[in-house]
């Protein structure tokens, strides 16, 4: 039931001994996170939040979401970063969802928005607001918008039914919304930052609502937190993951990319791009971190990995068994040749396409290493989320900077609040 | 009318002084690819494409459009690489289409044409196939599936109807099987690789089903050609680009970050990287194409980009007018204190929020420029594919790179090929 980490194509690129040679920084950066005396040790409570998860909110979250859903043709969920990224790479990877989730106040796109509101008039929808503050621009102004259409649709009363904040326990501008306007609201922990949030009720609500199974995700994140917490280096597959990418790092592999032949796990992709870019990527250091969807990518981005500038490492996501099987059909002319594969699974072929990938990019200058879930279910979603968030906390010690802030973020929007006069 | 190229945020990185330098280069650079004694030369037909386009084959494929849309609930478009991208690009970038297209064979999911072959059990559809040889294994394998199904569906006669083969002229599995099944077929010229093929039957054939007005794409490549051939460094926006993320290349930026501040250029970013990561990755050179969309990726990449690894140039894919307006509401009790923007566009905000992050991010240490649009549509999105693959030639040389070829992604066909025993 475990991840599997593999390293066989890191073979010439790094190794045991080098692991071997930073154990002591790696000891040091786990003994800090658990005695909460590392570098912006007031965000982790990440770190055992899957044992504090109480059984009684994931029921009440359960039975939460069967009654908006037996009220709903749809769920819109408003957030953005740390408030998205996790809750759609859940939902595109399990592909269990009972009922459609949209995506608003993630970009500020007059389009996109106009045609959301467009499609919503003539359906019946709930909606989950999540931001600690209120105050971000893109989900505060797409709340404004879905409010007002939901005002135009439903009484006051069924408007109050339809709305669930996930948001600061005591301050804040939705905070405030959320105790005036009488909505149901959940509580963002002040020791949890943004991208280690899919635990919390940011990602359990929308879940929930969705109709995922957030019991088996939480148990997958307790597992990791079993597994993925402790300091025995040739067991902690996550530790190792830190350690390995920080000796590349340190050897000129300045990009990683996270590379699956598993189209479902394109958000997964994107949210560890969030938790490892926005940990790491400060001071003038970090890995970039940047993602490809396999084989479709061979064919744009392949000649590159194959023969480019070896500045790149490759960290292929990996699914044992699917969750369909389709067989390649006969083909009588057989013109294309194919019938070699006639009656197999589809996926015996791709993975015959990711074994030959894996070993190309290796032979041309590409350590790459593989991490293997048995299958993207609930659980093993869980319990991968948690493994990147060990990872990170310690590739970004390793790195000596502060993986819990992202002091870079305020420039831009104190430029932009200037602009709009704010 | 015309791309609108601004590098005002290059300014202290990169100068007029610097490409006046290469100047020559450059000229030797449009010099070979007009005459024809370029690296790559057999595959430079894309230059003047454009302007051979036979208006009767746009008028024929506009009313192979309307045909097919009669008889067809949805589109399957199968075809990978430069056989998807430049299509997916051009139908999100303008969401016009009359008809839903589904893309098959870019990818070997298992579970994706699982639920690709359920979901078009129901319904009426016709099939694109897109391949110059036929034995491309993905495409090659979803075709197979997508005949059988409308084989299970269809009598002989309207399966004849319901195919449509875009292949090469004469050699060739899916020339063969386009013949000797009397399936409708369209030409793949020999001088045009996959990753320029866009204005080829390659793309036009599926977007003209689609219901895409290929009349202005094809004018707007026309009016590009007509702008970036000419070799006046001071004119060709084209050349500058290419120029100056050589240049920059050169001082030790080592990824390009295409980003947009509007959704619907995704996949136009995913086309340029194909165009750009096959073309000159390679010879262990080449910049590493990435691609963001904005406001979005701000709350996952911004940290990163504003204080990572000074390693990064950024491009914006800016656009002056989207399709729809939508304002910002306004709410009495303004917790969130957005009432400054409550009236205004939706746009305006998020043309604020792209100034605040350009000037940003060039503080930061980011040189960035702007590719502008003044709208998203056929006639400027043709006009920006053109714009691009002249870039990428001259770019190509520039790095003394072959642009016109991929030697790379042999190396895992081959290994593929021979775990498949084929």
């Amino acid at each position: 039931m475990s991840i599997k980490f593999d390293i066989e194509h890191f073979k010439g690129f790094v190794g045991q001994g080098d692991l071997t040679a930073i154990k002591s920084e790696i000891e040091k950066a786990h003994n800090e996170l658990e005695n909460k005396t590392c570098q912006g040790s007031d965000y982790v409570g990440w770190t055992d939040l899957p044992s504090r998860i109480e059984d009684s909110l994931v029921e009440e979250l359960t039975q939460l979401g069967k009654d908006v859903r037996a009220t709903s043709d749809v769920l819109v969920s408003i957030g953005i970063g740390g408030s998205y990224l996790g809750i759609r790479a859940t939902l595109e990877c399990l592909q269990t969802a009972e009922i459609p989730v949209v995506y608003a106040g993630h970009n500020m796109s007059a389009d996109y928005h106009y045609r959301l509101i467009e499609s919503l008039k003539d359906k019946d929808f709930s909606v989950v607001v999540i931001s600690k503050s209120g105050t971000t621009t893109e989900p505060a102004i797409a709340f404004r918008m879905l409010t007002k259409l939901l005002k135009e649709k439903y009484s006051d009363e069924e408007v109050k039914k339809r709305v669930i904040c996930v948001t600061d326990q005591k301050k804040g501008a939705l905070r405030q919304v959320a105790d005036k306007e009488g909505y149901k609201s959940y509580v963002i922990p002040d020791d949890v930052g943004g991208r280690f949030s899919i635990l919390t009720p940011v990602g359990l609500v929308p879940l929930a609502i969705a109709g995922v199974d957030i019991k088996s995700l939480v148990d997958g994140a307790r597992a990791g937190e079993k597994e993925y917490s402790k300091m025995d280096l040739s067991a902690n597959a996550a530790y190792q993951y830190a350690g390995y990418r920080y000796l590349l790092y340190k050897k000129g592999k300045k990009i990683e990319m996270m590379a699956s032949f598993y189209d479902n796990m394109q958000y997964v992709a994107e949210w560890f791009k969030q938790l490892f870019g926005e940990s790491e990527g400060k001071d003038g250091k970090g890995i970039f971190p940047a993602s490809t969807i396999l084989s479709t990518d061979l064919h744009s981005m392949g000649q590159l990995m194959q023969d480019g500038e070896r500045n790149i490492f490759e960290t292929f996501l990996h699914i044992e068994t699917p969750r369909h099987t389709i067989a390649v059909a006969h083909d009588e002319a057989n013109l294309d040749d194919f019938n070699i594969v006639a009656g197999k699974d589809l996926d015996f072929v791709n993975k015959q396409a990711f074994q030959a990938t894996a070993e190309a990019h290796f032979e041309g200058g590409v350590p790459n290493a593989t991490i293997t879930l048995c299958q993207a279910d609930a659980f093993h979603v869980g319990q991968l989320y948690y493994f990147f968030e060990r990872a990170v906390a310690i590739s970004g010690a390793l790195l000596k900077v502060n993986p819990f802030d992202q002091p870079g973020v305020e420039a831009y929007k104190s430029k932009m609040f200037k602009l709009l006069g704010k």
